[in-house]
């Protein structure tokens, strides 16, 4: 099969390797109908040491179950099915209290011994923890807009929904979100589902914001820094936001949270933080009681829900990708994604 | 009046003053009946510079009005009352949303044209949304067990009750509490109070952890630092504690928190940090979805069902003062607490 391979910042490969084949009895093997690059996979591409082994590339996947492991009760072959960017048993203490990101027998897309989603196969371990059935379709039957707004569940919208979630976003909150990526857009669409009176997206992309406009967002704030955080606070009578997603990851992004945030608020972060230390003390976060929440989103946790709200067309969040290629030309896709010329690259198998 | 000024680390003097007058309509002139020595006091007591002026100590206190500026309208003279550490007007949007000490009309007791509460008589600005009538009670007719008790609302108590409610504390959570002090103690009986079912304390020292065992705790955990954070884990399944309340306010404190926090889980910090940049990445708190609250505690909002829960014999904070003094003997009270002589002094005028 073709699968991706990073072997350095900017060296992203596409190699044809052996195929995935079932190695413990709760595996799973799933053919890829799409994939995507994720605004994560751009920090190995920033940073990533040269090295003479590829790292395998992807997590986020839709596709058809092609073989599955002697144990394999909740899926079987010819079942179409979302694949959560980590795997999880959904049954563990932690599973069961709402956090598979941090399932006790989990894990990430992306090792030597578990592989990458940006491939034609994938190994999904914890099978009946982690595929879930889209049902009633299939690839052939499903609209291209369909599959786009259920690619986005196995990551990007659910993240964005995780952030929101965490952030407690109810009716009556003002929400900002920090970020006009495909997480960021995300979590504006999420915020407007959970009913957010208002939401102001950060954002200097125009062709981004439009569609954080088209999402829910009401007001955009394309002024970052110190700038931006006045900006807020002018729009919010001096009072700030009661939630501030931040969907960014960058120190300068949390700054502007912590600027932003109204006493008692809460800042809920899922752009994976570039950084360990930051200020917590008495003039950023505790002086004013504002929380922090956030983290890897547990997907499977909201999924089928948000199937069923994708089946039903209350929510497009399909809409992120703005470009679609084919396994060969994903080095492409990262590149575009890189040059901010493509919002989410979309891989179609 | 006699009146405690810090005029420099380890320099504590009582000195006879100008009694306070009423300077805005919304103030009132309080008469001491009980004040105390805070943990947060010994922050100024160890680390303040030298200087030829004073600074006003003190922020805990229940008395009884003596004066009422024009405006006043729910406290009289001859009225006894509980004085809020920090003052509000209890109407402002952050005060309505429950964090009073984010009031944009309040601030806090120790500047130089407000003073501090270790003294005979007190300006109160913002009577009418700070001070809260003890009902049916005076100073000659409550007993010292009741004083004590209703001294803790000022402060210390409602400090470890705003832990625990920002940690949303509730039945069949695990809690950690780390911190032996009067706030960490306060926090135990808080955490039982809303039902936590197992309760660690931390803590080295017996006299104290032994209070924390009568508050609540039904473990004692005396390891610190890695030690401490294994003895957690081990004492929780491997799992972790769903809350953990930071009662210290110094690093290596918070660096136990997140070391056993639960995945999903809340640290709550009321120990005012002593730092202000700490790990919140993904090896700290991203990774796990682990959460931050906390932060000064908007005692106003809890006071009314507190004391009530006091007057019925409920709650029996007032243990956590283990010595008396007469405000002459104010500098040796600091300096007991600061040799871990007592745990917390009481000022009786």
């Amino acid at each position: 099969m073709k699968a991706t391979f990073m072997y350095g910042a900017g060296d992203v490969r596409v190699e044809t390797v052996a195929d995935p084949v079932i190695r413990q009895p709760t595996d799973a093997i799933v053919r890829a109908v799409r994939a995507c690059v994720c605004g994560s996979d751009l920090h190995p591409y920033h940073s990533l040491h040269a090295s003479d082994t590829g790292r395998p590339m992807g997590h986020e996947l839709i596709g058809v179950v092609e073989e599955i492991g002697a144990d394999v009760r909740t899926v079987k072959p010819g079942d179409f099915v979302v694949v959560p960017f980590a795997f999880q048993d959904n049954t563990c203490v932690f599973c069961r209290e709402g956090f598979q990101t941090s399932c006790v027998h989990g894990g990430w897309y992306g090792s030597p011994e578990v592989g990458g989603l940006q491939a034609e196969l994938a190994r999904v371990p914890q099978a009946d923890g982690s595929l879930v059935v889209v049902p009633g379709l299939t690839p052939d039957t499903a609209s291209e807009e369909l599959l786009a707004s259920l690619l986005t569940l196995s990551d990007v919208y659910l993240t964005g929904y995780h952030a929101a979630y965490m952030g407690e976003v109810q009716p009556g909150k003002t929400v900002t979100v920090i970020g006009d990526g495909a997480v960021g857009l995300s979590a504006v669409l999420a915020a407007r589902q959970l009913g957010a009176e208002r939401i102001i997206l950060m954002g200097r992309h125009a062709s981004r914001t439009d569609l954080g406009v088209a999402f829910g967002a009401t007001d955009v704030v394309a002024e970052r820094g110190a700038d931006g955080v006045a900006r807020v606070l002018e729009l919010t009578n001096g009072e700030g936001s009661h939630i501030v997603l931040e969907a960014v990851g960058h120190m300068p992004a949390y700054e502007q949270a912590y600027g932003i945030v109204r006493p008692g608020g809460i800042i809920s972060r899922v752009g994976v933080p570039q950084y360990e230390e930051a200020p917590i003390g008495f003039g950023s976060l505790f002086g004013k009681n504002a929380r922090l929440a956030g983290g890897p989103a547990p997907v499977r946790a909201y999924l089928e829900p948000a199937i069923q709200q994708v089946l039903d067309g209350v929510i497009d969040p399909g809409r992120v990708f703005d470009r679609t290629v084919g396994i060969d030309d994903v080095p492409a896709g990262y590149a575009a994604m890189d040059a901010r010329e493509a919002l989410k690259v979309m891989v179609s198998f």
